[in-house]
């Protein structure tokens, strides 16, 4: 193995961390960081000033630097970075999982052409190892689904909801104050974050590229007390789930809240761990827990990675010309059971109720929507502050924990709320 | 990719599953199986008496086939098969875990020499892919441990336990009526098994060759009903632990019960799923959860090494020469807190208690073991129908609750049971 002469983009939380375990004894002679470009030049930082550069050339157009670390906030200028680096015949690590959830197959084909490797296991799921596992071991499995909690934030949230029994906005400042939410929390809130990995996960899992605008996505911001008391009445919690499968013969995708319960390993994922369920054909179900953010977590895939291109890894994307799981289009025939609230006033949508109740200006309860209605019904939810989350434990093909649940409600005329 | 010709070694449920993946369309590509050797000419079986061979040579001196799949029960026998295999430079893969925890280094060395490949993915936690991850993930990481529920039969009897209020008897009875556990259960119940494994993953984990005599060890075949009792008082659980990792910075590993209460993810492996936890250094904890048996998550680890094989895909067992962790002796001065029972009568071990009640002739509570101490004391535990279990969770490196637990139990004069 020989040392790599390494540019980092970026010197935030996680370039902070790859410098960090770069300098300790054990992972140094896997290479020295040469350069390290930031934006702005004024700011105080914890290294001295020559270490850093501020005009990205300086770094991809440098012949001796032969890897990439790209650890920026920005997706657009991200993309020019890798783009130009790749084109430069450098190898690249990121961890921009927007930028990638956009660009990733294009970046791919451009890595292959010139030979370079091309990692981001960082981008999803922080320190779970999931691209490195689809790429790896469940090569040629024809997997049943992959998904589960891949947002650390709002799952943050959601578990001192629960523990705590706080409202949406109290947990929300708590997680701002650990540092677990962005001060703009919009792409952690409203599901984009796990979304952007459901797309780059997917991509392994599946050989597809998901759209971006076409997913059936909705967050937790609009979660209020109901919802809530709703979910404890039935010794549920709250998860914001991704997923990515085949459900009655038929591909599809999601990010939406889930309810869950004591025997699903999801209700067991608490603060801000991620995690991942996935089964394949032969393999049964497997299940991997670990922390989805943090410096340390984060920075140690992207060492992983470094590790990697010094084995001469390459990820293989064996899915990408083999699987045929047909047209990806989310306008199908399959059924969801889903726990709805929504404005009695809103009426733009015609709900197919299956036991419906009625507080202050809110009507709630357990409905079947179709997929075909499920990107509308969720963007019409959420305009008018409504909540939806799954009934139904999408990978337990049993469900019969929660059908059990849909029998209490059908028994119960009126619940307290 | 082109297809293999394969020779497969037995044809119980494992070889079963291996053939039928194998003919499944999607698999198929991979190779084709040429010939079957099994012990027996006699036996039925399910597909025809052309595909079988009795004698081991007809496989191995065949110079068409190029992988050996070894699935048999006799670990001298697999032994022989597969070093002859190496010898003429033939990709083997196992799943024979005895064999490997007695000749896995030997196999490796050989393995490297002829340049072949020697994957044994299916020898550790079935469906896990554990070995993979350390060999491909955690590569140059230093591992704090890596540990977890490696035998499907006891946890299978230990969940029953627990929900159904079994006493151990009758749990393993239904346990063997289910197929999870064998007709002569020893290996599984007085922890054989979980050693096996945890020699396995120990030379991935640490480059080290544990020593099959000098490992710690208790199994749960002389658990009784006062024990079970003491779990359940104090809201815990009992689970069969491997664990191999630094604890005070000395290396240490034991096979052992162990009490576990409801915020560890061991709790919630119930049935006869196995678990891996682990931590590097950078990437904070990590839990994997899967199927640790059965014909098709075993066969379908095989099928991933097969799939490796066609990848060109060898171990690199980067710890080999690494790993500096000191001598690997158990004769040191580690301070475990146990919960420990005895009969009084036995006296050849003087136990240091915490807490002690006394019930019959059994005496039992809260005791300070220390490593050196803990290979004899776990023996004569053992023949005097005793039970040890951990009382701190060895990964939980703050054990609050537990240490809430000592608390408790100190407040109690007497505890009824």
């Amino acid at each position: 193995m020989r040392g790599f002469n390494i540019g980092l983009f970026g010197f935030g939380t996680v370039g902070q961390g790859v410098y960090d375990i770069l300098k300790d004894l054990n992972y140094s002679k896997l290479g020295t960081i040469q350069k390290i470009c930031v934006k702005d030049p004024v700011k105080s930082r914890k290294i001295s000033k020559e270490n850093f550069v501020y005009n990205k050339e300086e770094i991809l157009l440098d012949e001796k630097i032969d890897v990439i670390i790209e650890t920026i906030d920005d997706p657009e200028e991200a993309f020019k970075i890798v783009k130009t680096a790749l084109d430069h015949k450098k190898h690249v690590i990121t961890a921009n999982k927007k930028m990638l959830a956009y660009h990733l197959k294009e970046l791919t084909n451009i890595a292959k052409t010139q030979g370079v490797a091309f990692l981001y296991e960082a981008s999803s799921c922080g320190s779970i190892p999931i691209i490195r596992l689809l790429d790896n071991f469940y090569t040629i499995d024809e997997l049943l689904y992959v998904g589960g909690i891949f947002n650390g934030t709002t799952n943050y949230i959601l578990h001192k909801i629960d523990e705590e029994n706080l409202i949406f906005q109290t947990a929300l400042k708590q997680a701002q104050e650990k540092g677990f939410a962005e001060s703009d929390p919009t792409n952690d809130i409203e599901g984009l974050d796990s979304l952007y990995k459901l797309i780059i996960i997917t991509y392994h899992a599946y050989g597809i590229m998901l759209d971006v605008k076409k997913v059936p996505l909705l967050g937790i911001s609009t979660l209020n007390d109901i919802d809530i008391k709703f979910a404890k009445k039935h010794h549920l919690k709250i998860r914001l789930v991704a997923y990515s499968g085949i459900k009655n013969n038929q591909y599809v995708a999601f990010v939406l809240p889930i309810f869950v319960n004591k025997n699903s390993p999801l209700y067991h994922t608490e603060y801000e761990y991620n995690a991942v369920v996935l089964e394949s054909r032969y393999s049964s179900q497997q299940f991997l827990k670990g922390k989805g953010a943090g410096s340390y977590p984060t920075a140690s895939s992207i060492i992983a990675d470094l590790q990697s291109i010094a084995n001469n890894y390459k990820y293989r994307n064996h899915k990408e010309s083999t699987v045929n799981i047909g047209t990806i289009d989310f306008d199908k025939d399959i059924k969801f059971v889903v726990y709805l609230r929504k404005n009695v006033l809103s009426d733009n949508i015609l709900i197919n109720w299956e036991k419906r109740y009625v507080l202050d200006n809110q009507e709630f309860g357990i409905a079947n929507v179709n997929l075909k209605e499920l990107k509308k019904i969720t963007e019409e939810i959420r305009k008018s502050n409504g909540f939806i989350a799954l009934w139904n434990d999408p990978w337990n093909r049993k469900n019969t924990h929660l059908e059990n649940h849909i029998e209490q409600v059908k028994e119960v005329n009126q619940i307290e709320i």
